[in-house]
């Protein structure tokens, strides 16, 4: 019993489905150009082996500790760290065994098929888990983790990945992504401007992250001017560890475009901690433009997500800290909110700006028609609770019609589950080609643009968007 | 000539509408549990013939008159009373007649839906009704509504209900339920403990709802103790006869996580009838989170229906009065609006919250990510003007991939309309059956699986949210 | 090469597609009613050659021109006119060129959908436009518009069109439409009226545009009485010349009724200048109701576009003007904003509202159930952005079960491109009828059923709905 089907994800109907196989034969092998992710540079830097198969598959993972939360388990019992050190499981098979029992729960998810079709091609499995099968699959997952063949770099050329992004802090010292490049491995990894703790004054710690963005950058942070410039020196190292984007994620999609003074004045407050709320969403909001200029002249392309409600629950923020599973979406304005940040820099054909959400209502009436006429906007993919098949289709049924294909992005996996991103990469291949194989069977494209077009959706724009 | 087709609200695909008739062949005749509805219980208690067809079939629905009122009817042709006492069209056969002509504004309506299927089922015709054939329709129902084969409680057991509930108000004497008890019939009529009008200090009377409240319950509603005490007083009683559910309508989903001294200091001022506008709509929003408090102490499951704007049309409220189809529905925020409540009970496994939405938009964006991760929470399903095929299908694709199957209860029918409860059960369990056979045709799910699903969303499910 | 096939837009399912085949087939040749649109009456009365095939076609089209801005080109490129007449590209063949080798970026988009089809069928071009057809096509194109049948009145003979509506302002003479009469010609134009530039306190000019409205009315525009008396004179020129109908667009959908004393009040602070942005937003609501019982006393039906921010972009709109593709959609309420005028004329059967959106969100949650019950209110098609096939299909699924069929309109193309309107008309007819073949096929409706709302909504509706 496979437990993925060569028609997976593939729509009934034998015309469009034969079709949707004929478009995917032609993507199915391209090389995984990832831009977006969340994998660990110290991985390949190290190339150590990975732990046991929960602390790999499970421990790590919130879209799967979120849902056995939600059917009342607790996250202690699935290993999940306290922040004050309290006692959590710690056996992986035992964590194992407990999710095997409860993986019926993820009936419907992407993560049943993320996580079936790495059964399947990585861990050659192709039973399904349950609490019977839990301990064979444990074991034969085991064993192959402790082979080389499965460290983190053969891992990377098994997966055929051409490149692959991380996504770094400000104030990283970037030493993995260095220690990759000395160490002569032609694996491309490349890191990803994440400034949001030197950017969002509610961040922990901002005043003394700007101290420490001072010392690395060599720039006085104590001047708006000072600061400005430790960012481009910060982007400027970063580019040159093979870094072509920059990644935003703020509460909102507010931007502003005060005057220097306003701005100067503004990130005095902001520095001495004496902002007020407002005015600390207004900084948040006129960095997003200065990093949008800094996008037309360096050239790194800049991603904007915005609409995320951290830490929902205070009492399990409390107890387990940050990305618990308790960052839930809110409703997100783009036209009045970007209306700043493209006035500055909307219509300047050198700026970037890739644009994420994770309020679907947005896509056809706001994100479209936005991205469908500003040279500067393109819209991410389908993202986090949506990067799913119904997502997917939902994303291109909601934006094609107004922005075209042209711009969008390709695919991201945004993930940090680095086994399942041949899994999330196959799921987009084939959403797409299903979305094209209906479009040519109800006679809107023609066959061979299909086939253009499956090659630029799968490989093609991410590298032109990302400028990789 | 049928008007039910077998193969009716199953996908055209041959491959797709096979699999979902199997899964539905096993699902078709399971028990009704209806968990959530507005049927009489003197229905069930007195158990008396329904009077004639229009009279039990066209005037109590506001499905039927409001789409009637917007092509342009007037309600008193239809027999809806005026609250003034207007005379309006008293005969069964003129009104059936009206109605029997203008039927054909419904195609593309549920409304149609389920009634050429209870037309079908319970009357046996199976001609469409028209102008020209309503004459016969109306005879023929005319004739079986005075057997005895369809008293109240022959047609709870013809349409194999195994339980229902009513919604009761706070301050109703349950006679009935207790009548219905002490007659040894052995059908399962439960009450919901609905207590919006001694809760909302807009609703009409609230002062003298909360004396009554008093009498009933024996607690002093003139303290904040008392009042609450008063709530569990009554919830207990409900309970004793059955209840295993509350119900809560409100504007909007707004919670409120008072301490004790505002809430007894609010509750002065609501009491005294010298709260504002917002000291009222801060009063509901902490009953929402008491109510949630006290179902995690005794354990009666609370659902929330927000987000409805009442009585849109002063003109038509003040002829006719409520429940008129002027109720419509609003945008509606839960990210934001649950979390008091969530603070106080959302990972408290003994409470469980039932969340229903107007506003489909937060199906993907907030509620199954909140249900997807809080224990508490629940997602009640398509309602109202979604309980439909693309309603319900909508529902299904918005929810489960981020929130799954579990963190949903099954099918409600809402409805105060006896005859079409078998036919709205059947079609959310076609619905259902069809999307979980497209699952599996997309391989996306194996088919010993979706026979599970498939008796968990008809049948499963509900027994267990409820608690029934 | 045929660039539209018989099987354009029909699903892929062969039982679906045959009906829905079967059913287009019935309405395929039926006249067009084109109750909205922006042709330009002067076409008609002076009947002039078309010019060269750029002119015609790319030029005036913000929906080809805003997407190739977004890929990077110039507008001056693509010969649009600058206001402060920097040169443009003038040359036909040179705009063309460059269009046609940019084609592919419409992929997937309604444009293609339109332009193919005008190519095939209006031009008889069976090869697909691209670089290296884009002369051929050029020259075939010209030559034709060189032709006598191809002139606007042989155009609208040739395109079968029955009646088509212009939209005109408040201000205008009428002289074209009054041509037109006196001509002998018989094709039926028929003016709209569209008073935005005397009722919208923001619109350039307007203080200018109410002495002018006085001088062609020949009522007294200095007070609130005489300015509803030179509406009133003006509607019934309008009338006078054919007109059914009055059109309004506002950035939102807000409705007030005032007293008369206040409404005069506010009245004369719009008319001195001295109202504030508040102010002249309630001036502008305020005049939605009186054009709503205007409506009531003249029978002309009032058609409400709400919810477009005009001119994103300060720049382009400085460099270029209105109507440059920068109108993006915003959210729009309707329950509370249209209350007001619904209070005053929302159950009178002698008004007529149709409500359009580019906020698909309201459509199931707040148009359907408002249409579905106020007699005077009926749901405009899909439109702007989703007069498109994936438009237009998530329109039927969102209102027809709330609203039924026999609260639309039809359809409407809304263009000022003449040769597109048999395209799409002929878009709607085909997503129309492939949406009906579904509820067929999925037994929801019956084959005789669907074959009279097929011609219902190709043809019947528009007629009805626009007292044509």
């Amino acid at each position: 019993m496979a437990l993925v089907d060569p028609n997976y994800l593939f729509p009934a109907e034998p015309g469009v489905r034969s079709l949707a196989r004929d478009l995917y034969g032609t993507v199915r092998d391209l090389p995984i150009v990832s831009p977006h992710g969340h994998t660990d540079p110290r991985w390949y830097a190290d190339n150590q082996l990975f732990p046991d198969p929960a602390q790999l598959l499970i421990v790590p993972d919130h879209y799967i500790f979120r849902m056995l939360f939600s059917q009342g388990h607790r996250l202690e019992d699935f290993g999940v760290p306290t922040l004050d050190g309290a006692p959590v499981e710690t056996d992986g098979r035992t964590i194992w065994r407990r999710f095997a029992k409860s993986y019926y729960h993820f009936r419907g998810t992407p993560t049943r098929l993320w996580l079936d079709y790495t059964l399947q091609t990585l861990f050659a499995l192709d039973e399904p888990l349950t609490g019977a099968t839990a301990d064979r699959h444990y074991d034969a997952i085991a064993e192959r983790l402790a082979s080389d063949s499965y460290r983190p770099r053969a891992l990377y050329e098994r997966f055929n990945i051409e490149v692959i992004a991380t996504t770094d802090g400000a104030l990283d010292d970037l030493s993995s992504h260095r220690a990759i490049r000395d160490s002569g491995w032609r694996g491309r990894i490349v890191p990803t401007y994440r400034p949001d703790a030197v950017v969002d004054p509610d961040f922990e710690g901002f005043a003394a992250n700007l101290d420490r963005l001072a010392d690395i950058s060599g720039a006085d942070t104590g001047t708006w001017d000072g600061y400005l410039d430790a960012h481009r020196r910060r982007r400027a190292a970063f580019q040159a560890l093979g870094a072509t984007a920059t990644d935003h994620g703020h509460p909102t999609a507010e931007t502003a475009n005060l005057t220097h003074t306003e701005a100067a004045r503004l990130f005095d407050r902001v520095r001495l901690g004496t902002a007020d709320a407002g005015e600390r969403a207004l900084f948040r909001a006129q960095m997003l433009t200065e990093m949008a200029r800094m996008s037309a002249d360096d050239g790194l392309v800049m991603q904007i997500h915005p609409g995320s409600m951290r830490n929902h629950s205070a009492a399990m923020f409390a107890r387990f800290g940050r990305d618990k599973g308790f960052d839930i979406p809110t409703r997100t304005d783009y036209v009045r909110a970007l209306q700043p940040l493209l006035d500055a820099v909307g219509t300047d054909p050198r700026a970037s700006v890739i644009l994420f959400t994770l309020d679907e209502t947005s896509y056809a009436r706001e994100l479209a028609p936005l991205a469908g006429v500003y040279p500067a906007l393109k819209l991410g993919p389908a993202w986090w609770f949506h990067d799913s098949p119904e997502g997917m289709r939902r994303f291109r049924e909601a934006t094609t019609e107004t922005a075209g294909f042209y711009n969008t992005v390709g695919f991201n996996d945004d993930t940090r589950a680095f086994p399942s991103i041949p899994a999330r990469h196959d799921v987009a291949r084939r959403v797409d080609c299903a979305f094209l194989a209906r479009l040519v069977t109800e006679h809107r494209l023609r066959e061979a643009e299909a086939h253009e077009l499956a090659h630029d959706l799968a490989y093609g724009l991410a590298k032109k968007a990302y400028r990789l």
